[in-house]
């Protein structure tokens, strides 16, 4: 695919099929994660593939008790809120069926420094190549966090040691709807030139 | 250019020349970085155009300033290290001549919920989307923290507010070298299967 039509339509795709991811496309997606940039070359990521059902059971249940404690007491409000229902609604679905994903990718990244705003510098360009090539190959991804608030019952699930932290896990799969472009707000209104609040006239096209 | 090609090809670009970048250019990698994925479609992003020059004399000051005091006392040892010694000069040679790349974005976040390590994930995806969408056009970049050390005086000088925290300076500009795959370590070195420290086998194409 041309690189900007896979820019333009990657989205967040949380409604996947259950059937089987190949290994050469997960190869291929991780081919194309290592590529990303990392300070220093340091490459302190790694990336788990679990196909596993007790694994995904397991950590789906640590994702779903995630998702009830930060957004379940905001349910009625975003359902009742039309700009957000539809997102809340599939974050929702994937929160219920993370364990009929066929994979979850957990990135990690070792030696952190501590908390830092800028830690993820090092791994976030990675999840990215990851889930663009992903969308090159038809599959549909989503970054997901919320595993953290149960990060240390992951981390002994998988045998992963204390200097390497969890910093996303990203559910793989065959999506059940289509690409598309996704809402956002256009570069005029969130870019600034030469100083913050200034704006720059676009040429037309 | 085809996704996978741009992909394998970025690598970070140090050496640039001070020749102008395109409004156009602009426009169409800010058009990338805003499609990238943030948590919950926040979009807590701005981008920063800077390429005032007495803005980029300023911004190049600090960021040398967080250079040596960084990277400065290991000069000799990171000189006599093969394996880093070209990623040094070609590092230590842009926190000498940042101010004279054409463009530098500054790209920003709202809201954040003091430090944490996963406070990237909102960021530096759209970073990334910047990035590649520059090598698509033949432009190079290379993702930078180091102005954090200066970071109120960067603040000051741009006008931005305190709920905004920069998260990433990237530099823009034709590069003076040529573009070509990076130096990484395998898929099949970094990635485990199942469980932390399991390998898997790689079909050989």
């Amino acid at each position: 695919m041309e690189f900007f039509d896979v820019v333009r339509t990657q989205r967040a795709m949380r409604r996947l099929k259950p059937d089987p991811v190949s290994d050469e496309d997960l190869w291929t997606i991780l081919d194309a994660a290592i590529h990303a940039p990392s300070g220093g070359n340091a490459q302190g990521w790694n990336f788990i593939v679990v196909r596993d059902a007790a694994a995904k059971r397991a950590i789906g249940a640590w994702y779903l008790d995630g998702w009830n404690k930060v957004y379940g007491r905001n349910r009625e409000a975003m359902l009742a809120n039309e700009a957000m229902a539809r997102t809340f609604r599939s974050a929702d679905y994937l929160a219920h069926h993370l364990a009929e994903v066929p994979v979850l990718i957990i990135a990690t990244q070792r030696n952190n420094r501590g908390a830092d705003l800028s830690a993820g510098a090092s791994i976030y360009p990675a999840v990215q190549n990851l889930m663009l090539a992903a969308r090159a190959l038809g599959l549909g991804t989503t970054l997901t966090t919320l595993h953290r608030l149960h990060e240390q019952d992951v981390k002994d699930l998988l045998g992963i040691p204390a200097d390497a932290d969890t910093m996303a896990l990203i559910p793989v799969g065959h999506p059940r709807g289509t690409f598309g472009e996704p809402s956002r707000l256009p570069p005029e209104k969130v870019s600034y030139w030469e100083r913050w609040g200034e704006r720059h006239e676009r040429p037309q096209t």
